[in-house]
């Protein structure tokens, strides 16, 4: 079975600009765009439901390509359906600094561009938060507003990342039926041969966690478009497209090899592949008749939202599903969180601050039908669930609670899937340690500037028995590291409060929650209409011109507490700062950080973790209390007694600098 | 079918050590225990081959207990089998600061734990590695030298766990026989049920990628048996058993349910636990005539051992297998570098640190042939290859390198295999960005002190076109903030030979190696025949007395030359500090580290990453030249600039302080 001469015609205006494109920047990976084009013809000219005029429009399909490398293939795509800002001088900027046609599809860039991806497995990771969104959004507001399909380009890197077990077993789970992986099936990895390196028999494997499978050859444009028909029939599962494709199609000496995954063809071999495919126009300049036919093709659901917008127009629904979709919290929020923070204020609780955020979850889950909690397993420990959460099961599409099983990082990715689709704020818990399990997708949602809460318990040695694998020490350094992510740390129940506010108003970033398995004190115990932890850091007792000052956060503040009370009985004057977020003190003004630093002839920091974020507020002279290697496994007093967390260390670090 | 009144008596003692354990220090997981001793009795009494009286002999069986949080099974079967280290008082101070019985097993702690288990799926993972260190030392040294098999005890939560598809995959690629995963299949999660969170058919997952699968009741020690052997004789492909168990077996009211995972039973729990057991006994007594079967059962391969001994001391192979086994360098390896250091100084080359890298893997590879390489699919850009290195593959079982495929935690964990098996020592390269992927990984090749070398290839925005998903930015920092782990980033390429040779010299850490994708030019043209490196910074350039000093790593060591050179011509004298390792940098006496340091009026360090691990050099007046956000997609030169990472923003920060 061969395609039409239109079909093929079609196909080639993708590969013809994907050439062009990575052969102009001299950078760039055509195997894929060469390889795929058939299949991104028929998805985008005949399956998916989008409009270009509208590319937000919120029941647009979703559109994912996991395989990010293939970039090309996305923006010559776009290019080609007429999306306004991917011009044909966007094309010629390929990889060049400041055009939106970056190396990998960057999120924000350009329209069409659903989620950034590259590290490999992540678009399928996300996909299945995309899916679960579509999912509940249809069964809170309707098939009527919400009736949309993901659909997933990925190669064997993504199947072989083992992040893709996780969101296939989950999507299988779920019985995501309006989730499409489509396997650019081409049998060539970087190295060369996939057969170098694994065996694996996808069809079974994906029918083992509860998959359709559809065997098909890629490049037989009528066989795709069943395909893809028949997956989106699908009542009650995921469906895998196994299309059988050659990477670098129509390349005379380098198609099915590796060395057309990465690099620009050369001259020669573009001549050749250009010629191979019948393609006889000058380079970027696709012929008005197929551009014609690509442009009509991406009008073609104008009418399918023309209509989507007088059924949301008439739906008594339409002002929450437009607030959803924008992002805005309640109006109520604000004012929920007042009143709880009055009430913590007058109850002063002595509860660890996982328990805290729990509190905090029962005023804004209550208020904020838009949160979609869960854990990776840790429900008891975490203390993520409140009431409302039953869970989101394929029985129960209308639940708000993530059994994301033992999957921290398809945890992390699917939130950011969650966040991108819009509509629903996700959180999601496990212990603080295995962020490093999450660290790539918690990457993307700092690239990416999503809303994705992380409420991470268990925050240091604090946990005790269970010992240096499970307790975090470098951890809030190396999250404080990553560029956008705002790392809260909050020191009790009034600082757990307001660090849930923030995170849940600052829609451009993701936060994460660093919590406390152990009981804390009450330290803030006077109701304050502003939000102390907004400005990251802040005094909390003792006089502007103490002889020392003392910062510390969590679990430690109360330690920093107890040693100014022991210095007050030496006659030595300490206040005790709060730092609940650097990254918000960093954006303090001068004036304001000159402040909260002071004069103090003594400076300490206290925080059971390692130095290295600390180090910019302490100077050359100021001392650490925290630790300096792994933990260690016993009961919590004995931790800190071993590593020297404690008052009498914090009061001597303080007096040897005096 | 039910077991013998012997067979249950000594399942029992192992849950009745466990169950006491956990009791007495109110803290811990009986579950497991309680469920898996069946499975432990057989293994251990009838299958293993090892002997407590030489808990290193190099030709034992390894055990893994993949379910770490299980520990009290492995700490309650030691010494029932009698290793002389886990004594009766290291069980009753189960989980107590110091003790060999920490909460999760730890390396090192206890003779026959073979590996840190704790994160779920590192077990597995690990496995991979130990059973290729033991099919190639058997393809180099023989059967009669090499001949053991690999056990893996998995739970639920490591079979969710994303890399434990990244590991059997890569197993059943390659045919490793001698491996065999037993999954405790309890049906429990700490959540529940593992049907709210999972579907998956693991029969058919583990048959999809090449595993031979056997079904069993885990509490039939005779059925149990049987499924061992069955796996041990398998000569093509590793083997999953599936062991259907109750957690918490004999637990009258919790057994079968969560909440017996990982908790104390309780006082009433307990008792009736040992009364539905049978166990009439004082808590931590084991009857003699239980003891004595479970010592006699441990000293049961003694014989072998003897064998084995007399086999390799008439080995001519003898010295050689001792020396890989102790972990010590060839003879020749100093003379070996030190010649090549001499062409280095001679040659000057031009070349990316990744480019010096295998220049200097050259002469490791020829000299070492204990090195084991590999790549996760990206062999032509890490350069990790020589001409050594051949493929270890199922028919090639002689090979030295790894085709890893796209599985960089597997990557690393499988390392952490092959390190602790001994005899090899593996290297294995990635981008430096996918750090993030392994690093779980490479936080336990710290814990554990393991000798594992990640050859991290391009290493800052320096890569250009791929962008900012490609680009590690906080990497360096977050990297250097795992204790124990040295972070090189080397300047050229006699520091990259440097680096090398100190991380093959350093048999107690795992070193991380920062290379350039982008060509450096030659900053150290003499010879030294003392490793400059190994002091982790020194001064390059520039006189003693210097008006500024400039601290540079990796690539940017010859923009701070560069500046260095503008400045002298501005008439300012400053001084370059290359730092190609913090970590042994701050093990220096204070005197050296002074020395270095200097006191120049103006500080300025250049890196293109982030500031965080810097700050402590740089205190609070020095000038930080590097990034402050994501990178983004482009040419080179193009983001240097545009970041602001160029000679004349180091001179202008420079010139700003004096």
């Amino acid at each position: 079975m061969t395609n039409t001469a239109q079909q093929n015609e079609l196909a080639n205006a993708i590969r013809s600009l994907s050439m062009d494109a990575v052969e102009k920047a001299n950078s760039g990976h055509p195997g894929l765009p060469m390889g795929c084009a058939d299949i991104a013809t028929v998805l985008f000219t005949k399956v998916m439901k989008f409009d270009p005029a509208d590319s937000k429009w919120a029941d647009r399909d979703r559109f994912i390509l996991s395989a990010g490398h293939g970039s090309m293939l996305l923006y010559s795509s776009l290019y080609l359906l007429g999306y306004e800002d991917m011009t044909i001088e966007q094309i010629k900027n390929f990889r060049q600094l400041g055009s939106k046609t970056a190396g990998h599809p960057e999120f924000g860039h350009a329209s069409g561009i659903e989620t950034t991806t590259g590290p490999l497995g992540q678009g399928v990771a996300n996909s299945v938060g995309f899916a679960v969104a579509e999912a509940k959004l249809a069964a809170e507001f309707g098939a009527d507003i919400v009736d949309h399909h993901t659909w997933v380009l990925a190669g064997d890197g993504c199947l072989m990342e083992g992040i893709s077990q996780e969101a296939i077993s989950l999507a299988g789970h779920l019985k995501l039926n309006k989730l499409t992986v489509i396997w650019d099936n081409n049998s060539i990895t970087i190295d060369g041969a996939v057969s170098n390196a694994d065996s694996t028999d996808q069809i079974a494997r994906f029918k083992a966690v509860g998959w359709n499978t559809i065997e098909i050859d890629g490049h037989d444009q009528d066989a795709i478009e069943k395909a893809l028909l028949a997956a989106k029939a699908s009542t009650d599962k995921p469906t895998l497209i196994a299309a059988k494709t050659t990477i670098g199609f129509g390349a005379p000496k380098k198609a099915g090899t590796e060395k057309v995954h990465g690099s620009p063809l050369g001259a020669e071999e573009l001549a050749g592949a250009k010629a191979a495919l019948g393609i006889d126009y000058p380079a970027f300049e696709i012929p008005a008749h197929i551009l014609d036919t690509w442009r009509a093709a991406g009008r073609r659901s104008q009418n399918l939202r023309g209509e989507w917008e007088s059924r949301l127009a008439a739906s008594d629904k339409k002002a929450e599903f437009t607030r959803r979709m924008a992002g805005h919290l309640p109006s109520g929020f604000a004012d929920a969180m007042a009143a709880y923070k009055q009430k913590l204020a007058a109850d002063k609780p002595k509860v660890a601050t996982r328990k805290s955020s729990q509190m905090a979850l029962e005023v804004i889950n209550k208020i904020t039908p838009e949160t979609l909690g869960g854990s990776a397993d840790l429900t008891g420990s975490n203390l993520t669930n409140t009431p409302e959460t039953l869970p989101f099961q394929a029985d129960n599409r209308l639940g708000r609670y993530m059994m994301y099983g033992i999957r921290e990082h398809e945890m992390a990715a699917a939130m950011n899937g969650v966040a991108l689709h819009g509509g629903l704020i996700p959180y999601g818990g496990t212990f603080m340690v295995f962020t490093d399990y999450a660290r790539p997708a918690i990457r993307l949602s700092a690239l990416m500037e999503q809303r994705v809460i992380y409420v991470m318990t268990h925050d240091s040695i604090g946990l005790g028995e269970d010992g240096p694998t499970h307790q975090p020490v470098e951890h809030l350094s190396a999250l404080r590291a990553i560029p956008n992510l705002l790392v809260f740390r909050p020191a009790d129940a009034m600082e757990t409060a307001e660090c849930w506010e923030l995170a849940m108003e600052t829609a451009d970033h993701p936060s994460i929650l660093a919590l406390s398995r152990q009981n804390l004190p009450a330290l803030r115990t006077e109701y304050s209409a502003e939000n102390k932890s907004a400005k990251g850091a802040y005094s909390l007792i003792g006089p502007d011109d103490a002889d020392a000052v003392i910062f510390a956060t969590g679990s430690e503040v109360a330690i920093a507490v107890d040693a100014q009370k022991e210095l007050a009985d030496k006659g030595i004057s300490a206040r005790v700062v709060s730092v609940p977020s650097m990254e918000l003190f960093a954006k303090q003004s001068d004036a304001y950080k000159a402040e909260v630093i002071g004069k103090a002839r003594a400076r300490v920091a206290v925080e059971a973790g390692i130095e290295m974020s600390w180090n910019k507020l302490l100077g050359e002279k100021g001392r650490f209390v925290g630790l300096h290697s792994f933990g260690a496994s016993g009961p919590i007093d004995a931790l800190y007694a071993h590593f020297g967390i404690t008052p009498k260390a914090v009061v001597e670090a303080v007096t040897a600098q005096l």
